[in-house]
């Protein structure tokens, strides 16, 4: 369903020939039929940030954004002036096929950094997503198959607002997945009549507290794109709280399904740090945590290694997270393994079975609390990154 | 040979029963026989540190250490204050063995963070290393054998100045290593007549350029100890700057051996910076390349995957390390496969056969530099660290 559960859009998913992989639908293309075509978007802070990404950063800061056309296969990341040309290049085309100005049409890339795109594929299969664009379920879910890499299953989410106005979305990402930002593509519709600042604002907001909180591996892209669009086609206006929080929803939906099919991943990771003195000394910590590889593999062979949580617990320097290390509590899975900073009970009463393990610390040092999500560290993980190339 | 490289101490390591594994040697004893106890400390700056750190911290102050007893198989962290008493009391007996006070005794512990260590055999061994002895090179390679955890093989290092001064050491450490120390414990010894000062500003020049300077797994641990030890026993008063580099080069040499022996590495990773604006600049941009997962499992696959190391590069904030991402290269084992910030030549022509790999990134925006070493990420690292506890 994905992109065109949201009245007012059409999708297209189709094989261009830009993958390697034989048969592999590469490019997919979203249209915002209107009435409005507001837009708001969330970019990578990665300073080698790829064409197509400083391409829809400069023409989604007016608030328009007509069509997205999006490709795997390719980053055209660290591709200098050419890979610009060809960003605008398949903007332009997307353009003259849907009638509208070039500064209207978002473009998005992932797949291999360093290469530039073969042009003739994509402004072909352009021609091809558009000739096969429709407002239909399979048309969204086709372009939310279009835009996967190492990802196993496409992730799409569908709500619906308390007076009718409805949201889709639909998310690439496995790997090269990190705080600010995950390495991901994401197109998210409305069909609620919203401004590009009510987007927008919704969009930072939900942002912040999904994509910017999941961490498979460290590692922060350079093609990152969230990109929220609205047709107005409902007719309806939403409260702005329950707009806001309907986003939220949606963009935690699609992070939490990035964690669950992180590269070679056999658990879900939830780190949740309460008793922090600020939700930003909490998410430090959760982070902190959140990024150890050597708890990440623990967890990969079962074990509830509650030395390797308050080891990286314990690299957050003071000034950013205060606290006593005498008097911290973790619970994995509800067995409360580490009191006081010492043992608690004993990690065999941990049942590790379940994939999502749930990581409790509480730093006994005030109120707040932060969430992050991680995956656990397989010898799958190292396959794919080390095959990945070859 | 190791620490008895050095005249005036003797050293052994024997079998305690601490250890799970059958048979290893699990306990090693350094004796300074003097004339003089001059000794310099530095230690993780995890706040879970262990009871061990604690300790020998706090007696290290004073400038003054007779005696080292460090122990595989227990970390003695997160032990709280049955832990500390532990420490103590493992000093206490050291101290009535060798003739010295508790405080001129230190401790250093590694192995599994949480658990008391089994003290009836920490003493008893430390009656039988005591008995053990000897200034001889067995001796000092013994100790060098008992401190190792996941190490498959002794890291020492001798050394010998202009005019005949000794330095000796040895360093277990191997998982569980970042910047800000490694998971490492570490006695260098000399038999130069320096002062306790001198020995602290050797010490932490050149732990600052070599410990911290490496980077396994991004872990920092709660034990890490380096400890130098002078006897003054060679009757040699070091020209100063010789002194210093003498210990920069035994601490360069021990960090550059973690490295070799990384947990489960098959490549030894030299991240080496240039062209950047200060010295601090350029260690984190090559901090950021070296803790990069994703690179480190290209590199295992042998693939030089210059777009995995100029994403982490980009991740670095501008007010960190100012630099044009356009006038960026990269050199992996002297082929410049990224010039300008795109591709360059192709990656097929770099050999990756060589255990060691050169990246070379000229950030061509000043004249500092600096350089870090890593280890790549491979199936048995996570074999390692999934079994470790089970």
């Amino acid at each position: 369903m994905s992109v065109t559960f949201a009245q007012g859009f059409s999708a297209a998913g189709v094989e261009a020939g830009i993958s390697a992989v034989e048969g592999k639908k590469d490019l997919a293309l979203v249209v915002n039929n209107g009435p409005l075509d507001a837009a708001a978007g969330v970019f990578t802070s990665n300073r080698f940030c790829a064409a197509p990404v400083q391409w829809t950063r400069k023409i989604v800061a007016d608030g328009h954004v007509k069509a997205v056309i999006l490709n795997s296969g390719g980053a055209n990341a660290c591709t200098g002036q050419p890979g610009y040309e060809q960003s605008k290049a398949t903007a332009q085309k997307v353009a003259a096929l849907v009638g509208a100005k070039d500064s209207d049409v978002a473009v998005c890339s992932t797949g291999l950094i360093g290469e530039l795109l073969p042009l003739d594929h994509v402004l072909s299969g352009a021609g091809k997503a558009f000739a096969a664009l429709a407002d239909t379920a399979q048309a969204g879910a086709d372009a939310s198959h279009a835009i996967m890499t190492t990802d196993t299953k496409p992730k799409t989410v569908e709500l619906e607002g308390s007076n009718g106005f409805r949201i889709g979305g639909m998310v690439k990402g496995s790997g090269m997945i990190a705080p600010q930002l995950a390495t991901m593509l994401c197109v998210i519709t409305t069909d609620a009549v919203v401004s590009a600042g009510q987007l927008q604002a919704a969009l930072n907001t939900g942002v912040e507290m999904s994509f910017n909180r999941i961490d498979v591996d460290g590692c922060m892209s350079t093609n990152d794109t969230v990109l929220l669009l609205a047709s107005g086609a409902s007719g309806i206006e939403p409260d702005p709280d329950e707009f806001k929080d309907l986003v939220a929803q949606a963009t935690a939906s699609l992070a939490r399904q990035i964690i669950g099919d992180g590269e070679g991943a056999s658990h879900d990771i939830r780190v949740k740090v309460t008793g922090a003195t600020t939700e930003d000394a909490a998410l430090a910590c959760g982070r902190a945590v959140a990024a150890s590889n050597l708890l990440k593999c623990a967890i990969s062979g079962n074990d509830p290694n509650w030395g390797r949580i308050v080891s990286s617990l314990g690299t957050v320097p003071p000034e950013v997270a205060p606290y006593d290390s005498n008097k911290v509590t973790v619970d994995v899975n509800g067995v409360r393994i580490c009191e006081n900073g010492g043992a608690g009970r004993d990690r065999s009463e941990v049942d590790m079975t379940p994939r999502e393990v749930h990581i409790d610390i509480d730093l006994h040092a005030g109120n707040a609390e932060a969430t992050v999500w991680t995956d656990d560290l397989t010898h799958e993980y190292v396959h794919i990154n080390a095959d990945y190339e070859s």
